[in-house]
């Protein structure tokens, strides 16, 4: 069981979370709790890291947000003895949670499942602190941006676990972000690659390391609301029903900035240039389009998020002054996807999408897809519109739509009448 | 060089300790630095854990409890490299800083020093967690009260360091507590062993495990104020001209209870009995104090710190039903007490002492003794004046009191001529 930040944020919180864990374990499971740091209390080291340094180093900032999930640790578990269960809570160094040393954004490679399992034995709830590692040489580690996940599906991998469950402040994955469109609907079940897609593609709920840890140790993830007992959404490999569905969610990424070169030399490894400079100074690049060279020159763009175009202005004008090119950056833009594992097996996807954004008068700048996905580049002043009229298109919202349609079918029969 | 909670209490507090250990390192020294958590953070997350429960586990207690240090030796390590010095910030864990298993009041078995001289060999300044240890099998410890300075001394002597300085939020160690005595006078030398009994008299500045552990190793403690450049005060080993000083120091001790067990039937081991299991309940006894028995009855007494009162009170209830004694309880008690290595060498400390308070009506109740020592328990409400008598008794305050005597001399000079 995970708890997020949000299920962690006050003692009555803890509490309840407490409670929860000690429901499944009288149903006669062992129980291993994965916690966060409390609410706003990453933001608040943020801070004080802030008031003494711009830019601090990446181990000693690690060195201290780690510290936010160990507060949590130790008040679950005493949350769970004060309630009568027997309870242990382990850092990451204390279990050999063992990463790579790549500080703020490390990367798992073993955990030492054995002390987890003496405990459980023992008859103990195991709390353990997400979010950090620790290198093979003792120093902290955190695993970057969705690492409580990261941590669970890691924990339950090691552990071979039946359940693995990520409790957080909304009921399970939706068809596309409520707050937007209010016919968001709630998924029972998604698959991996569909939840991959639609995380890269704008969907906050889970990162894609964790459901990449997920698919790759074949752990079934479900996500539920930790303020009630609702079924959330269950995560899992593919089935050949899931693939009746030929859309499952539609994303928005709104803050995006496209990056275009022009005449580009049609040289072998050029673009493989460009692309491991902008990749050595990390900033991540979105969608790639490049048109067919005319003339020994050919047109590269590619997407990367508005706060990484500064300095990546600063490759890419470096770059245009050596291969004597020239560049145009476009800010305000945003991206609608559609996705689903029936894609694979159904036509027709495409021409929806593309004619119900044009009756909206959306004009589609750049189109990228893959197997499972199709993604349109558009003004970013268009972007929730062009959600919502996508997602209406191919009428995720179910029931919602399905009225409309009856009603308009009852006005039909009542002028045909 | 190690700084407590009030100075790395904000961020600017701990940009002026990155300074200091900078300048200490310019001047050609290797500096390691021990922290304490900032100003009121520990009294936060034992809040926290109040909230949580009343009476939390040791080691989940210890668990949240290091998380103060942890935050502030990685903020001194960013605030140092910010300054342009390198620096590496160690939890208890990262340098083997090894303990029993005693959690809340660990023992320090040992520290794997070489790893802090690596780093300082490479040009760092280390920062090292203060108050914390680990245990051979990874769980961490805290060290109780004053544990920083038992980090301190014992990070010095494991790395057979020239100079150990405890910056603290006042001058040096006192004559008396200036906050009772304003004619206190700060001490350039103290030894160990009068320190060690000042402190366990009431005087609040080191904690005796720390300087126990000091003397053990032979290291010099230099007590400093971290708001100033002025010399504090050297302990270090006694010497022949210290002796000269009869008395070094004065100290009250408020809060005290004494506890006296009537008709205590004189067999060999009854007294043993009773503080057997005194201790067995970890209330700490004071003095005792046993009477000649008289027609095979003894009378007992002890003193305990108040708050040990009831606790106390329900072990001496027991045993006085089973071996038909009686038991009488006095609350509202102090100990004042002076002590120097002096008195060894020098008769009449007594005298004076009892004389002084005497002369100032002050009761004394009782009287202890040791080698360089006279401790008497007397009324609570009198226990200040007590002080400032026996302070002035002994001339602690030098000028002050030569001032009044010069004054005196100049008005009998007046008066002659």
């Amino acid at each position: 069981m995970k708890f997020g930040g949000t299920s962690v944020a006050d003692a009555e919180k803890i509490r309840a979370a407490a409670r929860r864990a000690i429901r499944a374990q009288k149903q006669g499971r062992q129980v291993v709790m994965v916690v966060s740091a409390m609410g706003k209390e990453t933001d608040r080291l943020v801070d004080l890291a802030k008031q003494i340094s711009p830019a601090p180093s990446h181990r000693e900032m690690d060195q201290l947000l780690s510290t936010g999930e160990q507060v949590t640790i130790s008040l679950m578990a005493m949350a769970l003895e004060e309630m009568g269960a027997p309870a242990i809570s382990f850092t990451a160094g204390q279990i050999g949670m063992v990463t790579d040393d790549a500080h703020t954004k490390a990367r798992l490679k073993s955990i030492a499942a054995e002390k987890i399992h003496k405990e459980l034995d023992a008859g103990k709830i195991v709390i353990v602190a997400g979010f950090q590692g620790v290198t093979e040489s003792g120093a902290i580690t955190t695993l970057g941006r969705g690492g409580s996940n990261v941590t669970l599906v890691a924990v339950a991998a090691a552990l071979k676990a039946d359940l693995c469950e990520n409790f957080t402040d909304v009921d399970g994955i939706f068809t596309t972000d409520p707050r937007i469109v209010p016919t968001a609907r709630k998924l029972d079940t998604i698959s991996y690659d569909e939840m991959l897609e639609l995380a890269s593609l704008g969907a906050n709920v889970l990162h894609n390391r964790a459901v990449e840890f997920a698919k790759k140790y074949n752990v079934p993830l479900h996500v539920r609301n930790s303020n009630n007992n609702k079924k959330g959404t269950l995560i899992v490999h593919e089935t050949e029903s899931m693939e009746r569905i030929v859309v499952r969610g539609a994303a928005l990424k709104e803050g995006l900035a496209r990056v275009t070169l022009n005449n580009v030399p049609d040289h072998p490894g050029v673009v493989a240039r460009i692309f491991h400079q902008v990749a050595g100074k990390n900033v991540v690049v979105d969608d790639i389009i490049q048109t067919i060279a005319q003339n020994g020159e050919a047109t590269v763009s590619f997407t990367v998020e508005i706060a990484e175009l500064p300095e990546c202005r600063q490759i890419v004008e470096n770059l245009c002054g050596e291969m004597k090119c020239s560049a145009r950056y476009e800010e305000h833009l945003a991206k609608v996807s559609v996705v689903g594992v029936g894609m694979r097996t159904h036509t027709g996807v495409a021409e929806k999408m593309f004619a119900s954004l044009a009756a909206e008068k959306i004009n589609i700048q750049n189109i990228t897809t893959s197997e499972i996905k199709i993604s349109c580049l558009i003004d970013r002043t268009q972007g929730k519109k062009a959600l919502r009229v996508v997602h209406d298109a191919f009428n995720l919202g179910g029931k919602k739509t399905v009225k409309k349609k009856t009603a308009k079918k009852k006005a039909k029969k009542k002028a045909n009448q």
